[in-house]
């Protein structure tokens, strides 16, 4: 069957209950009645008066635990390229002889690859993640898994952990500083990581939780990201990961010309557009672009004495910059993109640690995503129809993260993408993509260094932008004219086998991604 | 049957369901196998993404709620004596012909008098409680209410409401400080009452939320003790209620030099016990002889240069002075007992606001109380098994609160009754008692005018105070010598008629209060 987009779904997945196709970014959410239904309910974590919490070692707490073949383990990635946790967790586990574990991280690294062998092997059967990169995404992308993965955005996992889809056995939670009890944070000590915001929906959800940490500090750790009510041990180990490189490359603000002049025209958009305004709240990606954007609409707010209301995200140092300066007001950050911007999450109070459901949940009563006025994201493909792949690459390898892609976009009043039209020799915006995670609904402007295309469907903006002197380009145009340049590039042939599905942050499935023929 | 302190238990009650006998402290907790059931699910609170949750007035919010007959509505009572919330929503409801609703607030003072007709007349037909006073206690007692109240500690209801035993349908939240997403706070505004810890649970465990405030600030409203992911609907309202009214009377430190003989005679034996010491912490009620204990101890602690952990409660001005004079490190603050209180919770980041699970809830994970090292208290009445009142007064009225009592004596190491053995003409030691809300075994030391009773459960601090020059009496002989003295007291009489039961902190009935023959 078809999805709302035209996307070929599957009835039936083996291991994934009750496939739902996409219907519209909205179907699912409007569908439900507040208050009618409940969320997964939340483990009774009663303890003798006695108990300790604190276990000298992984393995003292391993025998501890009740761990079975087929359960569900779960981390946070806030130490991205940086985390030290769960390759140890999982060599363990392996080592105990445990199979058929289905890895629910918040999402995947390079950090991960040692995983390979454990997908190999059996160990860990399924995966539950917004990103695989590497050796990793290659050996999923390889049908090497057992069973199908599952792509989720960060919002999309909170929905689906507290809606009881991801059933978690034992949460394993590192963070820079903890105390016996299990208050924890990832905003201060030697592996600093600023924001726990994934693991705060896993610590209430689990039906075990495991504080890992390498700073066991005096009662209470404040602030206390994750709480005592909620975790059931907590282990000291010598290393959670390496702080830095939790920023790795993407976090740079570009030099390349061709993204300024993306940047540039993004910026003049939206400032054309009207969007930046007084109180206006923005979110904008860690790539080069994204922040490059960021740093050209300070130049203006500064010229016109703007003061914009809350940032979001994924926060960076430019943001934390951008806080501290006051051109904006606030800053809610579900994770922080490099080590230095927990310095800020811990000493100001402006700068809010906030849960993914918080952030971007669709089924949250209130999430920051649907607040928001203006995103400004990047993308590895864009179809004629503003459908954006964020998660394969040109070679039909799993190389990338849904991240918050579809969240914001969702959430948006205005969601710009940036993205060089050429990318390398490939085509970037083209008739057709490997896959969807973001649908063409969620986007309004594609800004590309040949012009910027307007979604049809938001007819309001190319009326204002008409006469603005932007260069406006028709996306169909834009995209033979890429293929012109570029020539038909050689696809990747896939098999039927389906590797993964890629879950729309309303738990309806947005796309399928095959294997690759070998 | 009786339950295990001899206490007659019906085996049914009418409205309420499985009635489990008291039987001991830790029987409930000890029986419960750790993350093998779980708390009641909390509602999934889907909004379309324009829904609007401000109101412009209580009638706009109540026309937009789901109401019926029946239903279960929640309040908090951290404004104690000048609430100015829950009669006026009682009388809405009551003008909208809504019946057989069950109030189910954390406690109720002598601002709730005018709930009495409301009770006659059958809109309120069941109340969930710590605490009931004046008029609408006497209501209780002379069995107006249609049916069985339940009077529960602090740790109980959240407990309750966790276990999903109290099931409310719509809680209203009032709220010093509140922004258009719901999140709220009592620590600043006109009407700042402190800690919100109440209301925390009721926030999270409703169907629906209503946060009522005075001062609509702008988003976001920080700290945010209620969280927007759990609000339906916030209304704005002139006033909710009249925080001088919060100390009232009881939250003054005595110059009654009975009370300052009690005080003194049982500083003096926990200093003598060794509890006075560095990194000890500390609870005491709010009640004249209690705090003049807390001034004793410091001036020791002053002399002696000690510092202590943390203090816990029911936080008045007198232990944010102690903290702000570095004899603690810490206040976990589940309630302030005065309007000064805020501005520590506000600006002190070690005053640290909790809620009522965290505080006391004997199926948390890992509750405070459970962490308390001693505990000052005082009672109504106490037997000569140590069993304590603290709810219905020598006419067998419902006249006290259950508070905190039950759960901080059940935790702390040391608990210690400070209670004249005589009040007025009334013996207060004496050999039966009309209701026991905190049991025997959690009380070590009834410190009295007359000396100091040991429970004879705590062998070891009778070695420890022998030969230390403190007054060591027996409970038995006290209460002899105080019967001699008062004479036998005109007892009430009761009828059979259970008008309520008294919820141990667990959940299991520990006495039942009867009806009150006119």
């Amino acid at each position: 069957m078809k999805n709302s987009i035209g996307r070929e779904i599957p009835q039936s997945v083996d291991g994934i209950d009750n496939i739902v196709p996409y219907q519209g970014e909205w179907a699912i959410v409007n569908s439900i009645k507040s208050g009618s239904s409940f969320k997964a309910p939340q483990a009774l974590k009663v303890k003798p008066v006695d108990h300790v919490k604190v276990c000298d070692n992984l393995e003292e707490c391993l025998d501890k635990l009740e761990l079975h073949d087929g359960m569900t383990i779960s981390f946070h990635h806030h130490m991205r390229g940086g985390d030290g946790t769960i390759v140890p967790v999982i060599e363990s586990l392996a080592k105990r002889g445990l199979k058929d574990i289905t890895l629910a991280s918040s999402s995947l690294t390079g950090a991960h690859e040692p995983l390979v062998p454990y997908v190999e092997d059996g160990t860990i059967t399924r995966i539950f993640t917004s990103g695989c990169r590497g050796k990793l995404g290659k050996a999923v992308s390889a049908g090497k898994l057992k069973k199908v993965a599952v792509f989720h955005s960060h919002g999309g996992r909170a929905r689906a952990i507290e809606a009881g889809r991801i059933k978690i056995d034992v949460s394993f939670i590192s963070a820079a500083a903890a105390d016996e009890a299990g208050n924890a944070t990832g905003s201060w000590g030697k592996s600093a990581c600023g924001s726990l915001g994934y693991a705060m929906i896993d610590s209430e959800y689990s039906r075990q939780v495991v504080v890992v940490t390498d700073n066991l500090v005096e009662y209470p750790c404040l602030p206390s990201s994750i709480k005592q009510k909620d975790v059931d041990y907590v282990v000291k180990i010598d290393s959670i990961g390496d702080p830095e490189k939790i920023a790795g490359d993407t976090t740079r603000i570009t030099k390349n010309p061709m993204d300024l002049r993306i940047a540039d025209l993004a910026a003049e958009a939206m400032i054309k557009l009207g969007y930046v305004k007084n109180g206006f709240s923005f979110q904008c990606g860690a790539g080069g672009a994204s922040l490059a954007v960021a740093r050209f609409i300070c130049d203006y707010m500064r010229k016109k004495d703007i003061k914009g209301g809350f940032l979001l995200g994924g926060i960076t140092s430019v943001m934390t910059d951008m806080l501290e300066e006051g051109l904006f007001d606030l800053a809610f950050d579900v994770q922080s993109f490099d080590a230095a911007v927990s310095k800020s999450i811990y000493g100001n109070e402006k700068h809010i640690e906030i849960s993914a459901s918080q952030y971007a949940n669709p089924l949250n009563c209130d999430c920051m995503t649907h607040k928001l006025d203006t995103v400004v994201l990047a993308a590895l493909e864009i179809d004629t129809d503003f459908n954006v792949n964020v998660l394969v690459g040109s070679d039909g390898n799993i190389r990338g993260a849904s991240g918050g892609h579809s969240d914001t976009a969702a959430g948006a009043s205005l969601t710009v993408l940036v993205a060089p039209s050429i990318r390398g020799r490939l085509p970037i915006v083209k008739k057709n993509i490997h896959t969807v995670v973001t649908p063409g609904a969620s986007v309004d402007l594609l800004v590309t260094e040949k012009g910027i295309c307007i979604n049809p469907l938001r007819q309001d903006l190319k009326d204002k932008l008409e006469g603005s002197g932007l260069p406006i380009r028709d996306i169909n145009e834009l995209a033979e004219e890429v293929e012109r340049i570029c020539g038909k590039p050689e696809e990747p042939e896939f098999e039927d086998k389906v590797v993964a599905v890629v879950e729309y942050r309303d738990g309806s499935i947005i796309d399928v991604i095959r294997k690759v023929k070998s």
